[in-house]
Parts: structure tokens; C-alpha cells; sequence
């Protein structure tokens, strides 16, 4: 209705924008790692969180590049979206979009990839086909967390199953993160493709535990604690 | 407007309804299998042609199960809907469904899945991992054409790169179909995603190339074939 929609229109113009003339560059979403023309690796990422980082980021008057692994959900408002598949694509991706302020990496990058992609659709013969042999994909976090054009403020994510605080700990000072969001994936706790959150965000200053929220509510606090870092 | 929703009440009202009283299966969509709690192996299959058939059944008066996959598009209209994960779920959900006169197994199942389910994410460590072994899945369509209660109609579909005829008729063999409707789904084609399907459906009459059609046209042909083929 009518009174909603300019009671929402003075409420954005009015908010605070405490990003205003920043670059925040945001990654969300799975990556897919082909196999062969039709067959690929991914993961159960729904996009959700990261989207909402890029959307919250955008509401607080940044400038936003999203770069996005393949989702089913839509493109969040006022967001420059760059459409990606692999990591390796993510990767560049990511440095062609420097300089940025913050770099907030929520996307579920494929660690590995196939050796090797077959050209045609490989076909099923007698027997069980042979082992599938893999390689390492680039790090984007890390190899942003220690590039010279390092964004001011670079917050990772960690998606585990099991010692979800030790092992986000562990790529705090691996990856030369400023912030790790650390959340529980395993298939119980519904995060991936869920609309709540549970995490743990970990920092220099220590693990600081938020209540379970809406993915919308997690990308608000993690903005306004990235504006604040920023000052 | 009240006129055309009106027009399409009779339109539909007044549809033959050639597949009256059948019971029509359909599979659509990829499958998945799980290599941890959050990755996962797939295919860039969108369902959109097993959905158009299982909706396109149903107009023509069957009663219709429909076996997907995971998907993105929404529920054909007037159509049970079964959702598995893995091609040993859709197996079971397939033979669960039975009796029907009529299979339509248009999804895109994976041959293979890894040997074993890791109970956690795996980690990352120094080096590559280790290959990924895999095993045989059921092949739900060759089970089905050469099972006791095999439906008096069984059509396969074949997604193929290259060789396109040649593995489709190894196939109307090998599977015990009545039809196989052989599709090229490398990249180029735009296939798998797309709204438009190029088949040659082949039988133990010959093959039969149709032009490039809509994903529904070419289901509404499909039903009217295997109403024909019915009596």
C-alpha cells in the first residue's frame, strides 16, 4: 500500500550510511567444478548469507561488487552482481574488481577441482570407472588476505561439520583475515539453504558467539561491525 | 481477466483427455551423491523437460507421479511430486510408484557415486587429496524395461555430447524402451538450462527427427506418441 511504501522510502532515506563512498566487494554462493560437459562438483551453498552481506552492505550506502557462484535466488538491489562458475573464475573474479574497502568472501569455493576436465560426456562402461584425481584450487582468501592491494577490512567465512572454533582459529592466521565468520554447515543444523545462521565470529580480539538469526540479521551486524573497523 | 481465464477453463474442459484413467511415471532433474556432508557430485540438468512431460501428461487425463531430483523450476500443475536426493532414492521411489502404464525417465541420473560418504566435511591439507573412487549406481531405466511389472510404455532419454544416434540405439537395445529421445546436450547446444530441446526420438520403427521445439511442444508430442503407441 501506499503508506508503506513511503514509510519505507523515508526509512532508507533516512538510515544511517555509514559505508557511503566505500567499495565492498562481496563472494556468495557454491562453486562448480566440472568434471566433463555435464557433470560437475559443488556444494549445498544456497548463496542466502552472502547475498545478504551484499545487500546490507548496499542498504548502508556502499558501492557493491557481488560475485556470485550459480544460485537460484535473485539478485539482491543495488548490487553489481559478476556471475562466475569455478573457483578458479572466482579468483579472477575477485582481483579484477579492486581496489575495494572490505572484502567480505561468503562463498563455499571449491577447495579442489578435477586434474582433469574431459572434453565429451564420459561414458559409463562395464565396471566401476576410474578414480577421479584432483588438484588444489587457488585460496582467494588467503592469497587476498596477503596481496598488496589487501582491502582495509577482509572477513572470511568457515564452513565446518566438526571443531568448528578450532578450525576457524586456525584460518584466522592463515589467511590474514581480519574477522572469521565460522558457522556449523553439518546436514543438522539446516545453514546451508536455510534462512537462520548460528556463528561464531572470530577476531584478534577474540570469539565473540552471536544468538541464531536470520541471515539478514547476521549480514546487518556483520555490516555495522565492518563500518566501525573502518571508522 | 475474467475472459480469458474463462476461455482457458473450457479450452482445458474440452482437451482430449487420451490419457484418461493411465497412470503416468515420469523422473525429471539431475540426481546427487553426496561426497561429504556439504559437497556433492551433479549434473547441469534443470528438469525442465521431465517437468513439461509429467505437465503435459497430466493435461492429457493421466494421473501422474513425478520422481525429481533437486530443482529450481516450480511444480507442474496437477502432479504428484516425489523429491529424492541420490539415483539409489530415485530407484526406489521409481519402483515404489509402480504399477503405472507409461514411464517417461527423462532425469539426468548420475552413473556413479563415490565409494564411500566421508561422515564429515573433509579438510583441506598440504598436497592434493586422494582420488575419489566410485561405484556403479542402479540404472533405473534398464531395470524398469526389464522388470515383471514393466509399464506397457517405457521411453528413455539419452543425453549425449557426441555420437549422439549411435548411443541412443545402443540404448533402446540395451534398456528394453520402447523410445529413447536422444538430445545433445554439450555446452553448446544450450540444452541443459535452456527452453528449447533438438531429439531424435528412435524406436524399433527407425528414428524420427524432430525439428527444434519448445521443451513443452516437444512434451505434448511426446504424450501424444505414447497415447498413439497406448490405444
Amino acid at each position: 500500500d501506499i503508506v508503506a511504501g513511503v514509510e519505507a522510502f523515508f526509512a532508507a532515506a533516512t538510515q544511517p550510511k555509514p559505508l557511503a563512498g566505500r567499495h565492498v566487494l562481496v563472494t556468495s554462493g557454491p562453486t562448480i567444478e566440472p568434471i566433463d560437459p555435464v557433470r560437475f562438483i559443488t556444494n549445498r551453498s544456497s548463496g542466502k548469507q552472502g547475498h545478504a552481506v551484499a545487500a546490507a552492505a548496499a542498504r548502508a550506502g556502499a558501492r557493491v561488487t557481488l560475485v556470485s557462484g550459480p544460485v537460484s535466488i535473485p539478485d539482491p538491489k543495488g548490487v553489481d552482481v559478476v556471475r562466475v562458475e569455478t573457483a578458479q573464475e572466482m579468483h579472477a573474479a575477485v582481483f579484477a574488481a579492486l581496489p575495494a574497502d572490505v572484502a567480505v568472501m561468503a562463498a563455499a569455493v571449491s577447495d579442489w577441482r578435477p586434474a582433469e576436465v574431459a572434453r565429451e560426456k564420459i561414458k559409463k562402461a562395464a565396471g566401476d570407472p576410474p578414480p577421479l584425481a584432483f588438484v588444489e584450487n587457488p585460496d582467494i582468501l588467503a592469497t587476498l588476505g596477503h596481496d598488496g592491494r589487501r582491502p582495509q577490512v577482509v572477513v572470511g567465512f568457515a564452513a565446518e561439520t566438526a571443531n568448528v572454533e578450532a578450525n576457524a582459529a586456525r584460518k584466522l592466521a592463515a589467511k590474514g583475515a581480519d574477522y572469521i565468520v565460522a558457522n556449523d554447515v553439518s546436514l543438522q543444523g539446516g545453514v546451508f539453504g536455510g534462512d537462520r545462521n548460528s556463528v561464531r565470529v572470530l577476531s584478534a580480539a577474540g570469539i565473540d558467539v552471536w544468538p541464531t538469526l536470520a541471515k539478514d540479521e547476521v549480514a546487518e551486524r556483520l555490516i555495522a561491525l565492518i563500518a566501525e573497523r573502518l571508522g
